[in-house]
C-alpha cells in the first residue's frame, strides 16, 4: 500500500496581487518587514481586504493547512513511508511533501518556508511546486481509487472506508483544506467516490488525525492474520 | 462519563525574569513591541538563551500546547460537552478551558490570547488561571482514576485504555506538553496508571486526537448496546 493524501483545494496562497497595495496588507508588510508579494493571505491579519476575493470564504486560511499537515506528517503510517503528503491549493498549485520531510511544528517557521516555497518555487528539496489542477495531479499520481471526505458524500464508517484503502495498491484521498463551503465542481469530477464519514462536519486536521489514526490500526490487522 | 483532560507540564510559560535581559529576548520584544515580561518563552526564537535555564529541554513550547489544545477542542466529545480540559504548566499554573471555549485556530492569535491570559491572570472567563500544582488540580477535580500516558508506562491497546475510562464516571488523563523527557516524580507520584499507547513515542497532539476518538468511538458502541 501507498496511500496518497491530499490537501485539496487548500487556502494557502500568496498576497494575491489585487491585494498588495490595500492597507491591511501594507500595514501587515510593514510590521513584518516583508514584501506584500512575499507574504501568505492570512484572513487573521488581512479579513477587511479579503471581502473583494472571489470565494474568500475558502482562502487565506494557512492555520488550517499548517494544522492537517502537521496531523498528518506526525502519525507512525507517514513516518514509516506509507503515506504521501500534496497540498493542492485553491491556486491549483501542487505543493509534494516529499518523504521523511519533517515540516516545522512553530506555525511561524512553516509560514517563513511556505512564504519562500511559494515565492522561490521550491523548498531546498523536501518540497516541491509546481502549477497543477487536481486533474493533473491525478495524472501523475495514478491512483486505483480517488476518495473524496466531504459532507456531500455517502455515510460511511472510517472503518468501512480504512478496508476500502488498504485493499488497493494506490489510493487517494482527498481532504478539503478551506474552512468553509464544498469542493468545487472540478475538484468532484475527478472522484471516484464521495465520502462522509462523521454526522459533525469535522475539521481537516480532525479527519486527518482520524483517517491515518483507522488505517494504521487495519493494516496493523492485517498483517496480523497473514 | 465526565472526561478530565490535562495536558502535564506544559511547555508554556512567560519569559522568565532572568532570560528578560537577553540579548535575544530583548530584539524579540523590539521587533514585537511587547514588553518582555508579557511574551511567551519560545525556542523556536529564544533558543540560546534558554540553555542556561533549568529543565530547558521540557520548555518554551507553546506551539506543542496550541497543536495538542486543538486536538481536543476540535473534537465531537468536547463540542457536546464530554470533556473538561485543563493546562498544567511547567511552573505549575492551571488553566482551566471552560466549556464551549473555542480556541484561536490562528498560533498568533493564541500567543496573544496567552500572553493576556498569563500576564493578567485570566481570559475574559473562557479561561480561568491560578496557581497550582498537578496534586491541586487533582484534589480539585476528584478524579475516580488517574492515568498518565506516557512511553514509561505499562504497554495498552487504546481500546483497552478506552474501555477503562468510560467504566469511570470522573476519570482523569494526564498527557506530557512537553517535547522531550518523562512526567517529573512529583506527577508520577499523583498517577494510579502509567499507560503506554504505542511502540513509537507519539507526539501530544497525536495522542489527543487518538485518545478522544477511540472513546467517541467507545461511548457510542455502548450506546448502541444499551
Amino acid at each position: 500500500l501507498k496511500l496518497n493524501v491530499v490537501v485539496a483545494e487548500a487556502a494557502l496562497e500568496l498576497v494575491p496581487t489585487e491585494l498588495q497595495r490595500t492597507t491591511v496588507v501594507r500595514n501587515d508588510s510593514l510590521r513584518r518587514g516583508v514584501n506584500p508579494s512575499r507574504m501568505l493571505l492570512d484572513r487573521s491579519f488581512h479579513h477587511v481586504a479579503m471581502l473583494k476575493l472571489k470565494d474568500d470564504f475558502k482562502r487565506g486560511r494557512p492555520d488550517i493547512v499548517h494544522a492537517t499537515l502537521l496531523s498528518l506528517t506526525s502519525t507512525p503510517l507517514y513516518l514509516d513511508g506509507f503515506v504521501t503528503v500534496y497540498v493542492h491549493t485553491h491556486g491549483d498549485i501542487v505543493l509534494e511533501i516529499k518523504e521523511g520531510t519533517r515540516l516545522p511544528k512553530s506555525y511561524l517557521r512553516f509560514r517563513g518556508l511556505m512564504e519562500k516555497v511559494l515565492s522561490e518555487g521550491g523548498g531546498e528539496g523536501l518540497i516541491t511546486m509546481r502549477k497543477a489542477t487536481i486533474r493533473e495531479l491525478l495524472k501523475d499520481i495514478q491512483p486505483d481509487w480517488v476518495c473524496g471526505l466531504s459532507t456531500q458524500g455517502v455515510s460511511m464508517s472510517l472503518e468501512e472506508l480504512s478496508g476500502k484503502v488498504i485493499a488497493r495498491k494506490n489510493p487517494c484521498i482527498m481532504i478539503g483544506g478551506f474552512p468553509h463551503g464544498h469542493f468545487s465542481s472540478e475538484t468532484l469530477k475527478q472522484v471516484d467516490e464521495l465520502v462522509r464519514i462523521h454526522s459533525r462536519p469535522l475539521e481537516a486536521h480532525v479527519v486527518a488525525a482520524r483517517l491515518l489514526y483507522v488505517i494504521e490500526k487495519r493494516i496493523e490487522e492485517k498483517r496480523t492474520n497473514d
